[in-house]
């Protein structure tokens, strides 16, 4: 069967797939100086926002992404006070990272402030936190933010960045990584988006060795399903300054706090566990 | 944008979902008393076959399927010497199951002959182990076969079936399990494949009241990526019929000799461990 215009499809010639939701009544889309955001009601998903075409964020299943990008990497770190999110406009990734109480401050820094003022607007759920007085949102170059940042003052660092193509490629390479290490603290962490382990696997061994290469110690990858994104399986990846092993902090009472619909201590280790074939890709970095 | 003829699509109204592969040239289809089966080549995928318009099995992630199906159960039973698999007829758990050497027999009991000969000649890999002389393939309804299976005559019960509509619907109800708990022995284990967390959790909540009050003692769920399957996310659940702690037999040497893509010991343990509202949903049943 074809589909018609009554669905929101992104399809992708490389990768030979193509994910649809089923659309209600179409409610916006603006071209803003970085890219063209879509806002989409559909049928099952909730709202649905893309940009460039590509899905970022549905109110059903973003919780399984928001979650695992911002509570493993923190719980991986032995005092994340200083936490700072390059990317991530829609908030969701800040609204789970000021779930910690041990959070001091917490900076978005998102190139395109009309990504959080769409959120704000039909993805209030994610915003509900954009007040809190530890949250700074500031709206510029990420790229630019992360090479005039004081050396050594951030504890976790999170790169929620679309694709690697058009805004957001600069962020996966070396020169940026290294900015990144000079502004963490010798126990800082970075985590990075690193895309579908099934389908971008050359991908995402290239990134650890960028990131390796850059400076950084050792490097984890942890993963976890998104329905919305290629391939339904998505995947994070941690880069330490140190080598030391990281840090589990998984109390079950404070875990249990932070009121997760995915994540979990059990989760937790789950996620890290990674099959023979990815291994074997990553092996000898 | 809008998807041609050039793609396979599976849409669903129900989830409002839907998943595309990219096709080459058609290659098969036919119209069985069962059921019709597609065959297609796909750009990226490999092969494609599809049960009523529903994808079941490709060339390039059906590992995940027939791994999570076949070595968590069988690693949860302390030895399992005889298998029955019910459906599964391309042949790929049966293949999966024989890697143990632990096993004496297997029996595959499919419905529709025609899957298992197109699978022979489109996805000959799954079926490498079907001269296996503990293998044996028996064509005909799964429901009437464990009817008439002798009692306590089982170890390890597969059931490899394709969603709860059409000729399957009879293998998701509590008179087929009370079949099943008959022909199993005392400390036999079935596994049933239990569709998406995320899309089908009442099905599954659904299925483990079945199971418990056909009278299996305890049920678990465990849960894995699957590219083809709607959500990307997919999960079988165990059901047993004695109430002790499963068998967890990971030994490392054995599981290496599985010679596995997707399966580890560490990746059995993360598959149980369970999100918090799939938790949620399963308590008290």
């Amino acid at each position: 069967m074809s589909l018609d215009q009554s669905w929101f499809t992104e399809s992708d010639d490389n990768t030979g797939l193509a994910f649809s939701l089923k659309l209600g009544q179409p409610v916006h889309s603006e071209t803003t100086p970085y890219q063209t955001i879509g806002i989409y009601r559909t049928e099952t998903f909730g709202y649905l926002m893309t940009i460039d075409g590509c899905t970022m964020v549905s109110t059903r299943d973003n919780f399984l992404y928001h979650e695992m990008m911002s509570h493993p990497v923190l719980n991986s770190h032995p005092a994340p006070k200083r936490v700072v999110i390059v990317g991530g406009g829609d908030c969701g990734t800040l609204r789970e990272v000021l779930k910690h109480p041990e959070v001091e401050s917490a900076v978005q820094v998102e190139i395109d402030e009309r990504v959080t003022r769409l959120s704000e607007q039909y993805f209030p759920e994610l915003c509900e936190s954009n007040e809190d007085p530890r949250a700074e949102l500031y709206f510029g170059d990420g790229i630019q933010w992360m090479k005039d940042a004081p050396a050594k003052s951030i504890d976790v660092l999170i790169i929620d960045s679309t694709d690697p193509i058009g805004p957001a490629e600069g962020l996966f390479g070396k020169r940026f990584y290294a900015d990144c290490i000079k502004a963490l603290k010798a126990d800082g962490i970075l985590v990075h988006q690193s895309e579908s382990p099934l389908l971008h696997l050359e991908l995402i061994t290239a990134m650890h060795r960028a990131m390796r290469d850059s400076g950084f110690a050792q490097t984890q990858l942890l993963h976890f399903p998104q329905t919305i994104y290629p391939s339904g399986w998505w995947s994070a990846s941690l880069a330490c300054k140190s080598g030391e092993p990281l840090a589990q902090r998984l109390d079950e009472a404070a875990i249990a706090a932070l009121n997760c619909r995915y994540y979990s201590a059990a989760i937790h280790r789950g996620a890290f566990a990674l099959p023979p074939f990815v291994e074997q890709a990553l092996k000898g970095l």
